[in-house]
C-alpha cells in the first residue's frame, strides 16, 4: 500500500502511469499529453466541448460507491454530453479536488475508474489539475468532433420522440440503496446501472443525419424533455404506453417488487444518461424506441389512454 | 437585490447575460455558446488545452478578496497556462461549485469578475456547469491556438533565462494581508497585484519563434524553474543580481519597509503569473529581462557574487 501522501509531482506521475499505460485509450489528435502547462492537440473541423462536475455529498456518497465507481461514472456523465451532440470523443482533461486525507491508494482507485471509462469511450485523458479541497470532486472536460451536431433547439413539429438506452433503472437502484431494500437479481441490476452508467457515444454518432435534436437524460425524461421544448419552441408529448413498453424488464420487475411506479421513475428520476431524440419517424434507427411526438405549442405533456396532463419538474441543485 | 436562490435554469440565463452582453469577448471560432449540452466550435490547426481550479480555503479566502476579484483571478490563473505555451486564446468553459447559501447577487459578482478577465484576455466564456458544493470553487478550462507551442521540455544548454512580468509582488501583497501590515502606496500596489494578476497572453504570443521553452510562475521562480530543468534535462542557473535588477521598484520598497527579502519573495512566493523562458540571448525581446542561463546538468541553482547554491522547494498542495 502506498504512503498516504506523496508530493503533487509524484502524484501526477502516478496518474500519468495509470492513464497512459497498457490498454489506455489513444487519440491521433493528441500531440502532447500530461506534463506541460497545457495539452497540445491537432484539431480540424467542427468540435464540441463540454465540462461536468461531480461533487461528494451532492452527486455521490462514498457509502454507496467505490472510488472506482466514482471515477467511472463521473467520466461517463461528462461523456454523455458528447453523446447528446452526436460527437466522436477526441480527448479529456480531468480536474480533481481531493481532501487532505485522501491517500495515494484512494487516488489510484479513483483514476482507475476514470481510465476504465475513458477506454470504453475511446477518449484518452490527456491532462488535468490536482488541488486540495474539503470534499472530493471531479471536474471533467471533453472535446469531441461532429460535423452536424444534434442540438436541443432543432426539434420540429411532426417529429417522433425516440429513447436510446434505458430510463428509470438508475433511479430505482438509488432508491433501493437509500431505503436499504432487500436485493434480488433485478434490484441488483438497477443498482449496477446507477453505479456504472454508460454514455451512449456510439448510438449518438449514428443518430447524426437521422435525429434533428437530442439531449441526454441526466435529470429524468420529464425535466430534460422540457429543455428540448424550450430550446426548440415546441410541445413534446410523451405517451405513457410507449414509455412503458420501452422500459427494461429488470426495472419493471424491481419496481413491482418495491411497490414503485416504473413510469414515475422513468419520468422523474435521473442519472440514466440515456438519450431523448426528436426526428422523422421514417429515420428512426433500430436501437431507438418511440416514446411520443413533437407538436406546435409549448411544454411537456404526458398522454395516457388518450388523455393529457402537463408535466413539470426537473432536478435542480438550487431549488431546495 | 436579487432573491437569494432562483432555479438553476434562471441562474444559467443570468450568467449568459453577464458573459454575453455588451463589451464581452467574442471569438469567430465559436458557433454555439451557452445553452446546449456542449459548446460548438470551428477549430483548425494546433490547439492547446488547459484546466485550472481555484478552491475556497485552499487558493483564496473571501476575507481578502471580493467575489469579483475571485472570479477575475481564477480566470487569469487558468489563462496563464495558455500564455506559457505562447497560445492565442480561443474560448473558455467555466464550472462553478457554489455553496447552498450563495445568493444570485454573489453569483453575479463572481461572474462579472470572470467576464472582465475574459474580456481582457479576449477569450469568451462559451459554456460551463453549475453545481452545489460545501465550499466555493471555480474550475476554468481554456482552448488556445499556437502552431509552435513553447514547451517546458525545450530549454537547451546555452540558452539565456528570461523573466516576463514581475515576480514577488503578489507574495508580498499576500504577506501584508496575512500579517495585517500597515499599508503604504507600495504595499497597496503589491496587494493589488495579488488580487488582480494578469496572464501574459500578448507577451507569450510574441515569444513564439524567440524562446525555446516557457513556464508560468504560479509557484515561485525557484519551484517553476525546477519544472523546466526536469522536463528539459538541463541545469538552470538563476543569477541573484540579475533577478534583483529585474524586480519592480514597488516590491523593493515594500519589502524594505516590511523587513522582507525581495529576492526570497521572488524565488519562493507564488501567484505572480509572470513567465520564465529559455531562449537564445540574441532573440530576447525588449519586454523580457535576463535572469540567468541554462547549462548542461540538472537542478536549479542560485548564483550570487560568483558563488552557487542549489535551490529547492515549490509550493505543493499535498506536502503539508
Amino acid at each position: 500500500m502506498s504512503a498516504p501522501k506523496t508530493s503533487e509531482f509524484a502524484r501526477i506521475a502516478g496518474i500519468e502511469r495509470l492513464l497512459g499505460g497498457g490498454r489506455a485509450a489513444k487519440s491521433r489528435a493528441v500531440e502532447l499529453g500530461i506534463g506541460d502547462d497545457a495539452a497540445v492537440l491537432r484539431l480540424d473541423g467542427r468540435a464540441v466541448w463540454t465540462v461536468d462536475a461531480q461533487v461528494e455529498g451532492v452527486h455521490f456518497l462514498r457509502r454507496w460507491l467505490s472510488l472506482e465507481d466514482i471515477g467511472y461514472r463521473s467520466f461517463q456523465a461528462a461523456a454523455s454530453d458528447l453523446a447528446a451532440m452526436g460527437a466522436h470523443p477526441i480527448c479529456a482533461l480531468s480536474s480533481l479536488a481531493l481532501p487532505a486525507r485522501f491517500t495515494d491508494a484512494e487516488l489510484s482507485s479513483l483514476v482507475r475508474g476514470q481510465s476504465e471509462a475513458a477506454r470504453q469511450c475511446r477518449c484518452p485523458v490527456v491532462g488535468g489539475n490536482l488541488s486540495r479541497a474539503s470534499e472530493l470532486s471531479l471536474t471533467t472536460t471533453l472535446l469531441g468532433r461532429v460535423e452536424t451536431p444534434l442540438l436541443r433547439s432543432a426539434a420540429r413539429a411532426g417529429d417522433e420522440l425516440w429513447l436510446v438506452g434505458d430510463v428509470g433503472s438508475s433511479g430505482l437502484g438509488l432508491h433501493a440503496l437509500v431505503h436499504r431494500s432487500r436485493k434480488d437479481r433485478n434490484i441488483s441490476a438497477c443498482i449496477a446501472r446507477w453505479r456504472r452508467p454508460r454514455a451512449r457515444i456510439a448510438e449518438g454518432e449514428r443518430l447524426v443525419g437521422r435525429a434533428h435534436a437530442a439531449i441526454d437524460l441526466s435529470d429524468g425524461l420529464a425535466g430534460d424533455a422540457g429543455h428540448i421544448a424550450r430550446a426548440s419552441r415546441v410541445r413534446l408529448v410523451l405517451v405513457a404506453e410507449l414509455i412503458e413498453s420501452a422500459l427494461a424488464s429488470e426495472l419493471v420487475a424491481a419496481a413491482n417488487r418495491l411497490g414503485l411506479s416504473a413510469l414515475e421513475l422513468a419520468l422523474h428520476a435521473g442519472e440514466d444518461y440515456a438519450l431523448l431524440c426528436a426526428g422523422p419517424a421514417e429515420l428512426r434507427p433500430r436501437f431507438a424506441r418511440p416514446v411520443g411526438h413533437v407538436e406546435q405549442g409549448a411544454g411537456v405533456w404526458l398522454e395516457s389512454c388518450g388523455r393529457r396532463k402537463k408535466l413539470t419538474g426537473s432536478f435542480d441543485h438550487f431549488s431546495k
